[in-house]
């Protein structure tokens, strides 16, 4: 393939890092992004959740060198502090010994990768320029700038849309033919609120940890920062009896927290400011399918918005492009069109799988006072992989410390879990999972799979 | 209520229908249709496929006391006659003894409704008008005349859009948070075909039945016209083995029908010209939730677009003008919002419910040649309306001949064919079904229900 001209809609953290992807292989690449310099300018607070940084997520930017650099703003995470509401604290590794996954904040992330692309000769950024049509037939993109008002029209080899959830390249191909598309919110908003630093700078909690105030149809959760401070987040029904609706005055807010979050509250000295300042943002599960049309293509939320139960939005987006990327090394005589229908036969299932796993794993994440037999099977769970390394992987496993593609960990996992269930009916004491029985009969499970 | 200025978008099916509704209740109504007034040009053809009117429909039309009038332009049909593949024919009644369903042709039934819209002096009709913008908050809708190019302004005290699958107004709506909205296309499209009079304009085929030519993943199916011709459709995969792809040549063409529809060729002289002239044509389901935003409301296909197997479609849109009526009448002292609002979580259940059963009867109806017990239990189905009328209701009189909501429909069905199936497993006998152990127990279950 020659060189192309190309454009990327949206510098966010997929915008920026496949626009890299493309000038590493010589094209040209102009990308534009509806705000302004976020390297320039204040970052717009209030609606950002830390990101949780997991092998998808760090195999694509090793594929570019920049895993050093980016481990330096990441914290890692080594498995969930659970805060129960009798506020005993459990602790819940996420892998084996070692394994992590990787709080960072967007706004770090995004300016490193816009560093990144800045370097090379074939990226030129456009700030505050808002697409304003798209011809997707004829290649051409119009944008128009927000402090200018001008409009500017180009004309591209192909055209890449990581312009986010509310995609205005996806929003074109929505009216063509044979296109298929959800939009799907949960009753359940967010709001950002925040931990500050202890006054020495330290965390005032764990920071190698993601921590849980799970209960049962709401939740909290922080994520450190490296300024000591942590993010956190409420996630909450927007209308009914404990929901955002009800949470008005300054009282009814300290009642709230009080009552459910006593832990947390005590290290929330600017949560009423907060509260009231931040917005109450919604959860949007986005699907399409394909994820092209002819010269143009998604990545990232534009093609599959997930709710952030799973951390892997932009995991998956990253994913995304190195899935993208290997499919053009490994076509180099197919047109666009061509490798663009591939990615989308290949890997749009995966966007709809992550976004179910997403939804799911908000359940599991809100109970912590579990059944006993969730309970026991999680444990059977965690004894097969032991027994079984490298055969036996959990779906959350599959999903944070693999490159496994989504769809295959969704079903491979269900597989497994009705596979489980049935084992701790037949074996419900631990003891009896030494048995030479016991582990044949997973052995023969295991060889029939596949 | 005081008498409102209201605005139309879609002089369709239900567009024409809602405005006599609105006109009834003294409101002021502009109704705005993309297209030209089909009363005075050549209908395009190739696209349409017949209705089948059934009882919601005929209820709404009945509250205008239109009923008469269109039995005039409809022909009853009693049941499905199916063309086997060994060319032997099956007749299956729809219902009881005379009950029917009703083919009419779209354009007839438009024209109907437009002329009784326009005797009405508080309805004005715009045609060549479509819709260019519309803002939902301040309740502005602009329009584009597409002969002059001349654009005008209207602000209305409620929208409706009745404006169909690609709803202007419903895009509008989906860029608003928290609107739920999916668009999902079948494999199969399908192309209009048609049989023509015999010489002396009668019917070539029984001209009381809905023709069905069942061939499991594909299908043929006929609906007779008032002037003795036949609308014909075929529903065919867009790729694979056999496919709308696969038929190109005149003689792939020919040898598709006479090898799968010998028995509808024979009747088709015009099949050539006709298939390679009509399109292939998609088929789309839309639903979305809520149903409205502040004073915009939609109707019909807008707010939930159908595959057309349940022949629901127009019956669903009808229904909504009925119910929608009707909440309007309850709730005098209410805002439009707070009507519409009532409305969406009524009713916008039962647009999905009929949304999903319609792509389930599709399944149905191609598969004529159904397993030893599916077609035991459908016996059983018949057996059992007939020992307890009116109180044993198979889900096709449920959605064809009562008001029954849809949802109610989907779920009574549903638990219905989960009890038959255990009871044929039982009572795998026909002559077993007259025991008083049988009927007792078919009773207490009924009695157990609701």
């Amino acid at each position: 393939m020659k060189k192309q001209n190309l454009v990327v809609v949206g510098a966010g953290l997929v915008g920026s890092l496949w626009a890299c992807y493309l000038a590493k292989k010589g094209h040209q690449v102009k990308i534009f992004e509806r705000r302004s310099d976020m390297r320039k300018t204040e970052m717009s607070a209030g609606k950002s959740i830390n990101l949780a940084m997991s092998t998808r997520a760090w195999t694509a930017v090793e594929k570019l060198g920049l895993q050093d650099e980016l481990l330096k703003i990441a914290i890692p995470m080594y498995g969930r502090m659970i805060h129960q509401e009798d506020l005993t604290l459990d602790f819940q590794a996420y892998g084996k010994e070692g394994q992590a996954i990787y709080s960072i904040s967007r706004g770090d992330l995004n300016i490193a990768l816009m560093q990144e692309a800045d370097k090379n000769d074939h990226i030129e950024f456009h700030f505050d320029e808002k697409c304003s049509k798209v011809n997707l037939d004829k290649r051409e993109i119009r944008f128009k700038n927000a402090k200018t008002g001008e409009e500017s029209n180009y004309t591209a080899d192909a055209i890449f849309g990581t312009d986010g959830a509310f995609s205005a390249v996806r929003y074109q191909m929505q009216k063509t033919n044979l296109f298929n598309y959800s939009q799907q919110y949960l009753e359940h908003g967010y709001k950002e609120l925040s931990i500050p630093p202890k006054a020495d700078g330290s965390h005032r909690l764990d920071k190698n940890a993601l921590h849980i105030w799970p209960r049962k149809s709401f939740m909290l959760i922080a994520l450190p920062n490296l300024d000591g401070s942590f993010t956190v987040t409420l996630f909450l029904q927007f209308k009914g009896e404990i929901s955002f609706d009800r949470l008005n005055s300054d009282k009814e807010i300290m009642d709230f927290f009080t009552k459910f979050f006593p832990t947390a509250l005590e290290h929330m000295p600017d949560l009423l400011k907060e509260f009231k300042e931040n917005p109450s943002a919604s959860l949007v599960t986005v699907k399409c399918s394909p994820w092209h049309y002819k010269n143009a293509c998604l990545l990232g939320d534009a093609a599959h918005a997930v709710v952030p139960f799973y951390g892997q939005g932009m995991n998956a987006g990253f994913q995304d492009c190195h899935v993208l990327d290997e499919l053009l090394d490994q076509n180099p005589d197919n047109s666009w069109e061509e490798v663009f229908e591939k990615f989308s036969t290949l890997h749009s299932e995966n966007g709809a799988a992550i976004a179910d796993l997403a939804i799911r794993n908000f359940i599991e994440m809100r109970d912590s006072t579990a059944s006993d037999s969730f309970l026991l099977r999680k444990k059977l769970e965690r004894y097969l992989m032991e027994a079984f390394p490298n055969r036996y992987l959990s779906q959350y496993q599959m999903v944070s410390f693999t490159n496994l593609p989504y769809a295959y960990a969704l079903r491979k996992g269900d597989q497994q879990t009705a596979f489980a269930e049935k084992l701790v009916k037949e074996y419900p004491e631990e003891s009896l999972w030494k048995e030479q029985a016991f582990l044949a009969k997973v052995e023969a499970w295991l060889n029939s799979l596949d």
